[in-house]
């Protein structure tokens, strides 16, 4: 048996028997009931085409984003827009930080950049710090990726040094793409973001999803924030008029209005976050520091393959650059899910 | 306001006031039941990815055109695979007819390609003649695309001459990209299918929707047949993992299950088109022979904005290459429809 695509990250539940995901880092509350409902009322509607402007979906994410519609671009899922902007600003050097998002050297790659990686140290936290700056200012890169939090260590990039990064990237004529599809919710997320900065930086592209704030993996539903109207448009040459389906944009404006239970996945998150990390240090396991939804982890090798021999789907990070078998990423996941996690793993670790 | 992407298409309802969209040529009887249950489900499932693998609808697709799994890709619609096929194959000189379909030259200058065109020619009611395999044997080309039957004319490639085009494909190690997103609602639409050429011919590409025969246009899922699975991986490579929605695999699955649904479709078109041709021909339009589902007219220009006027949405073929603005297409739609559309252009046609 043969398939075409590759899939090197979490959430895949389709080969085997999982009884819960901690691969995938979505809302631990799952999917807003008025997102279902929009989905359940598309379904009268789906021989008509998507509205291939997503109109509806921009004017609403304009006034949620409080940014003018033409710095709006929707997509398949944020990933598609990873291969969109790869595809029209095509770099031919670009740089990431190890470990993050395998899906941006996908793309680049894809595309025929060559992609240089600045390592994250373990004994930093993996935190990405102010020695950076050196480093960049010392290259040639024609864009440099960013993921805040960083996935999959959920550190997030404090705001001075962004900015920093932010004015070295435009001395330097270098586009900055800065994933912040988790900063919905992670701590203090709204003061970290880089939006206040798109009006005078149109090297700045800001990613953002729909996936993991509001449960819509399964919808694929991205978007993305960029005063480069220019940039836009070329990315909207790259793809089909109709890649955000019509199901996708109906539940992307009925998410919108959900503000309430972003607070809410918030605070559960913070609470069950801080939960997980004391329990998972009791066991034994290092546990790194996070502001995000999931935690990195690191135990003992082949823990992954005797948490799923338990019906336990965790990220094992030996795919990642710069980490190995002894590292996997844990979604922040209800209460009662993670009391189950901490058992099971309880159990294995005795075990030996 | 502004907008990213550019879409030269029918379909496009989200404007405009439309009461019946003649633009797109999609299923005249909608969507099967089965299939709107199964985006009903698949509701609950949302906070889930969707299996990047596409696992069972690739196994239920398999069987339903009994070829090898590993012949078979998904898309997020055919139109992705249309990009996907032009980032993955790189054409540097490709060759389409004129008119056709505008999403194949899109995504090959989106790619870097050339893209040379054959005239099709009123005169011989744009059907595809032997003359045309003289030019192809002349040319240089990395890639040929056909629409089989051709959009907008409706007319079918026929047999012996598409096996000629394919023989010099071959000799010319030239890529064969057939599209027969319509061939399910077009009559003896299994006879003029290459898919038994496939074992034989990896240069050749067949592209598959569910869009127009399952009435799924909104939910965006196609699928494409090569014995060349290296290029399948490829095109695999040049998208995200995730880029067929959960909705559209389950619907696919169920949509596979409905081809009594199938039938009864081809049944209502076969009459209803010959219903139409007969009373836009009484208008006074001249209606081009057609196997399709949609019927390509030439009258006066204005008409589309007139029609428009009235409510009704037809596509108008002044962007297409080779034709005008006195060229429409008319989708073959139920009867009451059909009445609808032939007593308003009887009003248009009588006020001059």
């Amino acid at each position: 048996m043969l398939y075409q695509t590759e899939n090197p990250h979490g959430g895949d539940l389709y080969g085997r028997t999982v009884s819960l995901d901690f691969s995938a880092n979505t809302n631990p509350l799952g999917t807003p009931p008025a997102v279902r409902q929009a989905v359940i009322d598309a379904a009268e509607l789906l021989n008509q085409y998507p509205d291939p402007y997503c109109r509806a979906l921009v004017a609403a994410l304009a006034d949620f984003e409080q940014v003018p519609e033409s710095w709006i671009l929707c997509g398949c899922g944020a990933a598609e827009l990873i291969f969109s902007f790869c595809a029209a600003v095509k770099p031919r050097r670009a740089l990431e930080l190890a470990p993050t998002f395998s899906e941006y050297a996908t793309a680049l790659e894809a595309m025929g950049a060559a992609v240089g990686r600045y390592p994250l140290e373990a004994v930093n936290d993996f935190s990405l710090t102010d020695d950076f700056l050196s480093f960049l200012g010392a290259g040639q890169w024609d864009a440099l990726f960013l993921c805040n939090p960083n996935n999959p260590t959920g550190q997030t990039i404090p705001h001075p040094l962004l900015e920093e990064i932010l004015d070295l990237c435009q001395k330097k004529r270098m586009r900055l793409f800065v994933d912040e599809c988790f900063l919905d919710l992670t701590d203090g997320g709204r003061d970290l973001s880089l939006k206040p900065f798109l009006r005078d930086h149109p090297e700045l592209f800001i990613l953002k999803a729909f996936t993991k704030s509001y449960g819509m993996a399964g919808l694929r539903l991205g978007y993305c924030l960029s005063a480069d109207s220019e940039l836009l448009r070329a990315m909207g040459r790259t793809v089909q008029p109709w890649n955000v389906s019509l199901p996708a944009q109906a539940a992307g404006v009925a998410a919108l209005g959900e503000r309430e239970f972003l607070r809410r996945t918030r605070a559960v998150i913070h609470e069950e976050r801080a939960w997980l990390q004391e329990h998972l240090a009791e066991l034994g396991l290092r546990v790194f520091p996070s502001q995000a939804n999931y935690l990195l982890v690191k135990g003992p090798a082949h823990l992954c393959e005797k948490l799923l021999e338990r019906g336990i789907l965790a990220r094992s990070c030996a795919n990642y650059h710069g980490l190995g078998p002894e590292y996997l990423r844990l979604a922040v996941k209800r209460h009662e899910e993670n009391e189950t996690l901490i058992a099971i793993l309880q159990d294995i670790l005795k075990e030996g």
